[in-house]
């Protein structure tokens, strides 16, 4: 349905936002660029769209001719910043916090637009609320290997995750890693208006 | 994750719930019995779960053996009932009046035990935000047919269907067709205490 007028490079390694992007037709190419992704203790929204302008102005500074997409999502629990987990024992700690609670998922997304270097920086947030989750749901899952990956060690998307997940306030797939009705609405209206300015 | 003490038929023809159950590694046998689905200006609730009941019912007079799952999914706008569309046309008009507004999405489920003939009927509400539909859009789905197999003319899983959606409060997949986390706990707690009483 979209048409952009210039190559679009997708500056994330993450297979759910190709294939979130597949899925609404666009084609990308994709190029990621390392940038310092450490929490500095930041306000999370800012840190999530800060985070996701830095990725994408990594790679739009190797190219010259291109719309560039970035994001970075955080899972926040209780004010804390909740990572990937390193290990099984931290993926189940991880999950028991997780279990019978409320948190929110945060996606910071930058859309930028080279040569003209005007960038669009917005993000989404998602409430979800866990069920109460068995010590054995959480081992099996576990062992599923899905965790490891992920920020907060679960995808909303996967088989078992599915179930762990009884609400949810806001946007589905921001949670999968993507807020995909507002990037495709601001990715319109950049095709309508291509000199997009910062918010 | 579950395993079910008896055998596990699915009474509704709807390819999402099969695949939805397959998801969460359940296996299951599909039976479907005719039954007036035709709406019978009762309270939307009410309604989705009487349908789901008579769904269970209707296949489970001729089984002897056996755990049934039937749902029925509704959708509501503004106190009206959206059916499937029967045409291009009646899709159109279902879309154009769905773009920019909250809708809510119902679906009545009943778990049916045999020879008990214990069952628990329930339900689960979600509410969904469209954001503001273009005639390209809607023409662009209903070009792929998507539409006509579907309460409302839409489905929240489909590629496209995907970025109508801007918000939803409650489970997802309840959109989808099967509320997966309630019922999977009720199946949990079937398991547990197998005489399961109608609530």
């Amino acid at each position: 349905m979209l048409h952009l007028p210039k190559p679009f490079i997708l500056a994330s390694g993450s297979p759910r936002r190709a294939q979130l992007l597949r899925q609404v037709g666009l084609s990308y190419q994709i190029t990621v660029a390392e940038v310092d992704e450490e929490y500095n203790g930041r306000e999370p929204i800012a840190f999530a769209k800060e985070l996701s302008y830095k990725k994408a102005r990594a790679v739009a500074l190797s190219t010259d001719y291109a719309i560039l997409l970035a994001a970075d999502t955080i899972v926040v629990l209780e004010n804390r910043i909740l990572g990937k987990p390193r290990d099984a024992a931290e993926a189940a700690t991880m999950l028991a916090d997780l279990s019978g609670k409320r948190h929110e998922v945060i996606t910071g997304y930058t859309i930028y637009d080279r040569p003209s270097d005007y960038a669009v920086t917005d993000y989404e947030l998602t409430q979800v609320w866990f069920r109460d989750l068995d010590r054995d749901e959480i081992d099996a899952y576990i062992a599923s290997g899905s965790p490891f990956d992920k920020a907060g060690g679960y995808g909303i998307q996967d088989d078992f995750g599915a179930v762990f997940i009884k609400r949810i306030e806001g946007c589905y797939y921001n949670v999968v890693g993507l807020p995909l009705a507002k990037v495709y609405n601001d990715l319109k209206t950049y095709i309508q208006h291509p000199k997009i300015d910062n918010e």
